[in-house]
């Protein structure tokens, strides 16, 4: 049994919540957010305490480990007070929005030796995954191409907009880390274009909502991701990766099987409307991998490290953007 | 709230009793089992009494209503015993494999005018009731030609054909019932031709394992519904409505949208492995559907009447098996 | 080289006259139709002679073969020309009409030992082949069930109805040819049921427009066919085998594949507008077996047999519609 | 009627003979090859006369139109030779692998005031023409990003790759002329990333066998190209293109529509097996447009100008290659 602090109570922190209540080798112990009353609404559906203090919460004499799902900004803290706790700790993306932050707090995770895992929840993703079972078996010879789509039914509010960190850092940052994870192999260089055109207000945040990125990799394998924040059809993610003798492919996923037939044309059910829908399953299979890690004692398979590394590469495209050229990666020794 | 016994702690018990528990207008108080040691364990996961008496546990000051998930044989005496008390009762089908002994029950359990409902779990399967939906607004046009496949893993054991009373009233049975509620219209007479093919032994109980029936509506429409025990790749359902203006098709369920492109080939994701795959989402659905009907003093969709129909139509389908003549369906008044 | 004549000048006979001019081992010789304007035109397309007079063109030492595509009602006694010229023969299905009289034809025309090949044409589709193929080599097991779907845009004009012998031996009997080809064995039973739904006036001619056929086979397997004159979304003609091991399918044509996705829906490219546009290219496989045949000296794979057999079923199968049960067929000896 | 003159008697040239032959409009007059041998044999087969001078078969008082086929070296020449001889012309891609002769003859040919046609086919695909349609009629809004696939089963032989100019001028460059056709306007930058992973010696050429492109638009929209030269399954041809309110598709053509179901898999009928597959009817559907135009004197959809124009863009493609940077768009006026 492992028992759980959740540390944060918004909508993620109530999807992590019903994850880890229903999870039979979990203890939920307490939930803690700084809006009480939120911590104490979702603590009593699924019967934890709560708390208003983030301290207390990770205290370890009652804790083993920690799920941090609390804001953007207060991650590298919290993974400071779990280091020094010497407790577990599962987090959301990004470690911190800033990279030189970030890479300090992983050091500093790191040497504290303490269990980590990134929740990069869609290499848990059942589809991803049998990609990648097919890659790694060789099913497809060796990887050329990797093709990532990654397309959202609207543009985030501005509010959000401001403190996400840009296109890159904010939704191609998941799929540079697939992209990683998929080809097994770190990308050299990267050259990003990008234009906002469903939002043309996002250029005086220095942002766009319509890119696309081409990663080369020490190998000279290439890979190509699509991101777009808007699109009229709903939500639209696929992959595929092209080896030296086969091809394999995740289709993007339709609410349902029926078919309309009429006259010149096949009406079918249409994609998802949101990542939720597409996306809820990957949280629960990622958790019960980071449980089984820890009763194991083996290492998950999304490390800070590998945060860092797609952090850098989501730098370096951001910096492309700009310079209209292809850009090396630096990736930083943790 | 509705308070509810669950009579029933085997499989599919267990199926009802964690959607009864997560359902938020619903209080599973009890669970009943003869057998204690079942009924205990399903009742402690759940937060809920627990039983070996099932009389006790539908006695109507502690309960609004009683989901029987008992063993066939027993729905009868359970389904009067919920009439005696007054409860509302949601009953797995057959009401009893008896067609004379159904209908009496059925009479008796409406002339004490408890709210009733059968679980055709099927009528709520999302693609399914989308076909409906298309039926129902005249998006094909009048309905020509009904088609519905079911078709199993695996032969079941021969003690459960011992007393399953046969294909058409075991399997058959629940697109029976789809057909009549797709076409919104009942059949007045039904073909059936079955054959041994995968379990040669179950002529011997004077059964088949492959069948196909044809049923004709009043209105000349045709269904075709094809039922195989035992196929080769996992579980395969599905239906399509023909109308004078187009078609509606409900496709075969994936496991997943994985395609793997070889020389000359793509291997794509397969089938479901088996019904319960294909139906975990629909029992919830129905769940909902019988609280929602209770809270609102409206009829659930799935009454004893559609139950005892799609009995009598399975009855004349046994009988043509063995004629070698299409049947007249004689339907009873309940 | 073979020496062809070609008796019949209308649609279909031009679709042979193009596909016999352009085989590079076929010498299209001449043209007749008693309509001579007609036959005059397609022969000067094609470099062909062209004559009014059936007979003359059949003479044995002009041509090989004769490519019999003339109005059904002239079929047999094309047949007996050719028997009697001694040379091989193709004919558009049927033989004749009338059972008795066709089985009397073949007869006459098996004495000769004439070349003869019916023009099963859809044998020749390439998905139904490479399903014959998969089935052959056991790739699905034993054949359990044989699901047919025949379904045309319109139904033909009442003139046609009238001479067409009804619609299981004018539809249906095609995929009766099929069903035995797949299958590899004949049907010892059939059982049909029709209805006049898209044209109530059919029943004036004792005909139907929507009909199921239930076929069992000598070993248990079983086969569903449905035909409809007229579906509101183009034409429709699939099926599918399923064995004791897997399942193999040939789906419907669509015209492309092209997507349209919106909200909530993807628009699909349709089905064909009509059999023309499913058949075409089966017509030329089909000569090309039968001319390969001829030069082989092999039997080509629809006999004359198969043909009566065929009919033979549609026979019962026309029967069945009247009389509500499984009718035994008959299968006539040679 | 107009009569024609083929220049170049090669595998594409008799695909081009066969549908000049064939088509009701056309005069095949004459073929001319430098290979006598070749060019008889295939105006034999065409009914046509043969020469082994170009220069001759382009005399104006023969034939109103020319349709060069001849090798990429000879095709600048013959362009002039067409110009002098006042006759329209068809003319297979590239107009000359140097850009700066292709201008050159660009601007003589047209003011020589000939009507031409440059073949790009692909415009005349089936569904890539349906895809134009979809876009130009704006249901799918304004276009934000286009995507283009083009994988071919084998890395031609290296003495076609030594004269081929490399795979930007020579493969990219009908998907970059489908690009500027589907979004109807023109890139004012290009990205491109290349490796030679199927066939390493290709660096020998400086030339590549995989590689990516990223084109943007002056509004802004993105455009993805990716071209490999050796796929493991076969051939592998699509795009995309998202507008602002919807997607539309051309997904990859398949050999048929067989599937074949097994335990955890549907084996799918896979792709055409090379380009010739999926191309072959385009070449009819360009003919005819060129004939059409020439008949109802029009301009056809492929100008001398588009073929400078894609070329301009291959060419700073494949400077980009290089440089790693993207690289702006020169467009030449004719």
């Amino acid at each position: 049994m492992v028992r759980f602090a959740l540390i944060g109570a918004g909508f993620i922190g109530g999807v992590h919540a019903a994850n880890l209540a229903a999870h039979p080798d979990v203890d939920l112990v307490v939930i803690a957010d700084p809006n009480v009353e939120r911590a104490r609404t979702l603590a009593d559906r699924h019967g934890a305490r709560w708390t208003g203090e983030v301290g207390e919460a990770i205290a370890a004499d009652r804790v083993d480990a920690v799920f941090i799902a609390s804001s953007t900004d207060t991650h590298a803290a919290n993974l400071r007070r779990a280091a020094d706790a010497g407790v577990a700790v599962m987090v959301e993306k990004p470690i911190d929005l800033d990279l030189a932050k970030a890479i300090d707090v992983a050091r500093y995770v790191k040497a504290s030796g303490i269990p980590t895992m990134v929740d990069f929840n869609r290499r848990f993703d059942r589809d991803y995954a049998e990609v990648r079972r097919v890659v790694e078996a060789g099913e497809v010879g060796t990887v050329e191409l990797v093709q990532l789509t990654s397309r959202g039914p609207a543009v985030p509010p501005l509010e959000y907009i401001a403190v996400s960190g840009g296109q890159m850092r904010d939704q191609a940052v998941h799929f540079i880390d697939l992209a990683r994870w998929l080809a097994g192999a770190d990308p050299v260089e990267v050259y990003a274009a990008g234009s906002a055109l469903a939002e043309p207000r996002l250029t005086e945040y220095d942002d766009v909502d319509t890119s696309v990125l081409t990663l080369r990799l020490a190998t000279g394998a290439l890979v190509q991701i699509d991101c777009t924040r808007r699109i009229g059809y709903g939500y639209d993610e696929r992959l595929e990766v092209l080896g030296s003798t086969g091809l394999v492919q995740a289709r993007g996923h339709r609410t349902g099987t029926v078919a309309r037939y009429g006259l010149g044309k096949v009406v079918e059910d249409g994609m998802d409307a949101g990542w939720f829908e597409r996306a809820r399953p990957t949280y629960r299979t990622a958790l019960d991998h980071f449980v089984a890690s820890l009763l194991q004692g083996t290492a998950p398979t999304a490390s800070l490290e590998d945060g860092i590394r797609a952090q850098a590469i989501a730098e370096a495209a951001t910096l492309s953007l700009h310079s209209g050229r292809a850009e090396t990666i630096d990736y930083p020794v943790l």
